[in-house]
């Protein structure tokens, strides 16, 4: 099977055959899909065309295009159907994690509704235990399954044991091995299975070094862990070590994923996950506010600069360059916020304080001020600007640069320390304030040189 | 283990130990980290101290830890070494792939002289084989370490072979099947050999649904299919579809990091990778382009406003909004190209024509530009500004965030079409060209309205 490409025509063709009915031909297109490609397709349909597809899918199948839907479609798709079904059909086909997470985007009544149609106790009880956990936690992350062994056991019972687990779950990564209080111990690798004689125990093979996280720690850091040390499943404990349930890397690719996007969308401005295929009315709502933000930040710059209005009166060539100091600081605060986000958002370890990295920051900024204002300074020069402007929009370059710099490195350092996400600096909050900051100094400076020169 | 956590007082009493030569205090100090740990240690020492660690420990983690770490460290203490101790000590222990990445740092004479100290002749081959594949395409990523069986064998044959191969790499994720002539057939699921009986062949139980792709496929597509459909590894074959590596989604997860980091960066205007860590030149190097190309856009912005000297001169109240329409215009521009530049990333399959995106925009900044016009058209009514510079900023507001919108839609559309990144529209060019737009709207707009009403 080679990758699939959606086409309007297929659609279309798609569409034509719903209307008719012709179950046949659909069966056979649905079999040779897989079920992520299956979502994609439902994307394009109607709920009665989607709900006429489900009903010709086997379950399993359908519980697997309802994990890989977007949510906004997924919960649309669920609250037109009976709890029952939702349970039957969907809820109790999915892994634990899958399972709690379409679960907890029903409100708390349907939840428990859904909850009583599920046959198996045990299942209905891990994914109630899941809908307890905060959903950016390692325990919000986690799944139930998992393949545990015993510390005592010999190869042969853990290979029974391990042929009765393995038929509840999709792929095996690693075998835990517990000890009698349930307490993660280690991990027995398939390939040293492989390898091993046949007479040994667990307990005489086994990997002691294995890497685990409580279920109250971050899901960020989890991403993070799970990506320093290259692991493809996660096992995480209770506060007393005993093993609750696994974390695999697909569910953390898409932490890292949507960090990623939150991270950018806060530089550009936008305040709530939203795509390109999102209705006109949630992009209005994700990006007015910072428009908002910024339109207020420019009334109070237009304050500060009517505060100026007699120099600006008797010198209006002062308008030229406001922008430009204005672009310039904005343009600085971003770059050092940014560097400063990343290396907190990648939890790279430096060992560096605060006052060092500003330190360093003030040696950059410097270096960069410098370079521009001799250039600033040089084309005013060459077009034949007079002296006072001259000197007005160098002086004004020099000083916006340094300090948004500065100013940039500081405010996420402090929001971070203040646990509010330092990537808010990157949006327009902090640039609006080194636009204003920067048409200040540049009007001050601008006055003062006049007076002297002008 | 639980995860560990680099402090100063850590490095200092290390660094003490090595320079007191305690090899049995140190030795066990490194028997406890994780090779990404050590990794981590190292970046904080001298070249000379790290060495010395090097010696003390055994090649798997020596060659690890050479694989964790920063390329230019890693770079760095490469060429502090003469060919042979690479070979033997680091390439000959690594995978192929990072084998691969971690030879392809070097210039191509060391290359060659690398290679030539690796004693197994069909190791080397597999690691020259990788370094022809460009590092961006599905070739650069996968490793030729994998696990294939024969679709005509038995399930005890099976066993006997991936015994063998297994002692080679490291973690098995898929065996997969291929006919005699090397053609990919499909997979063989670990669990699925777990719970089969023994007389079985290969072909009657493996699993012909395989998703794989070809070596030239580009890195970010295969990142996007692994993603959506959330796997572990991944085939990779030649164009006749014979089966030649696998890649791990260890690899992929880097790839995606970088990818966001990349258009991030390039987001807040930083054009090389460039880290907290990095030196101030490294940082002066990678921020100063942007800065320079909005110093110039900056420039042609005074020039468009000094071409207004006129009606500056008559109505300096012109100048107090001069920043805010610039700024609108900026963040608006900012908030479309980054919606574009996700959907472009993730690869998601939308079916709607350039025509159909930038009218969808056109209905957005309709929305957006109403709200934000009539909240400053009151604002100005209500501080008693004079009605032309209140209609000038309101008609500048409404035309500088319709336009912007759709100029932020369509140039990263544009760049897409021209294979070029789309996210350098997020970075300050197009910012840098939206201000002076709006700018030049703006005093246009004023010209206006001062002639008829002021």
């Amino acid at each position: 099977m080679m990758n699939f490409e959606l086409t309007r025509e297929y659609i279309d063709s798609l569409r034509e055959l719903i209307e008719a009915k012709n179950e046949t031909a659909i069966s056979e297109i649905l079999e040779g899909l897989h079920p992520a490609d299956i979502a994609e397709v439902y994307e394009e349909l109607s709920i009665d065309e989607a709900k006429y597809l489900y009903f010709l899918m086997d379950d399993d199948t359908a519980a697997d295009v309802i994990t890989e839907l977007e949510e906004d479609d997924r919960k649309r798709f669920l609250e037109s159907l009976p709890s029952e079904v939702i349970a039957k059909r969907f809820i109790d086909k999915m892994d634990s994690d899958d399972a709690a997470d379409v679960l907890g985007e029903l409100d708390d009544e349907r939840q428990l509704e859904v909850l009583s149609h599920i046959e198996d106790v045990s299942t209905a009880g891990d994914i109630a235990d899941l809908l307890n956990y905060d959903e950016d936690t390692a325990g919000g992350l986690m799944a139930k399954e998992l393949i545990k062994v015993k510390e005592t056991w010999g190869i042969p019972t853990c290979l029974r044991s391990m042929r009765r687990q393995a038929e509840e779950i999709d792929e095996i990564y690693y075998v835990y091995v517990v000890d009698n209080d349930g307490i993660l111990k280690g991990t027995l690798s398939l390939k040293r299975m492989l390898l091993s004689p046949v007479d040994v125990l667990v307990k005489d093979i086994y990997n002691s070094d294995v890497i685990s996280v409580r279920v109250d720690v971050d899901a960020e850091d989890v991403s993070n862990i799970m990506d320093k040390y290259d692991l493809v499943a996660l096992p995480v404990v209770d506060s007393l070590g005993r093993l609750v349930g696994r974390i695999t890397i697909d569910d953390v690719v898409d932490v890292m994923r949507e960090e990623a996007e939150k991270d950018y969308q806060l530089a550009s401005g936008i305040t709530e996950d939203v795509e390109a295929s999102d209705s006109v009315w949630q992009h209005t709502r994700a990006r007015i506010p910072w428009l908002l933000i910024g339109m207020f930040g420019g009334i109070l710059g237009s304050r500060v600069v009517s505060g100026f209005i007699d120099v600006l009166d008797e010198h209006p060539q002062l308008a030229f360059f406001m922008g430009l100091i204005a672009a310039m600081g904005g343009n600085v605060g971003i770059q050092s916020s940014a560097i400063v986000v990343q290396s907190l958002a990648s939890g790279s370890t430096s060992l560096d304080s605060t006052w060092k990295k500003l330190m360093k920051e003030l040696g950059i900024s410097l270096l960069n001020a410098t370079l521009l204002t001799i250039l600033i300074f040089t084309y005013n020069r060459v077009v034949g600007a007079d002296l006072a402007l001259t000197m007005t929009v160098s002086a004004a370059m020099f000083s916006v640069v340094v300090f948004a710099n500065l100013f940039g490195t500081f405010v996420p350092l402090l929001l971070n320390r203040l646990k509010i996400d330092p990537a808010v600096a990157t949006g327009p909050f902090v640039t609006t304030l080194n636009d204003i900051i920067g048409m200040f100094l540049y009007l001050t400076i601008g006055t003062l040189f006049f007076s002297m020169i002008g």
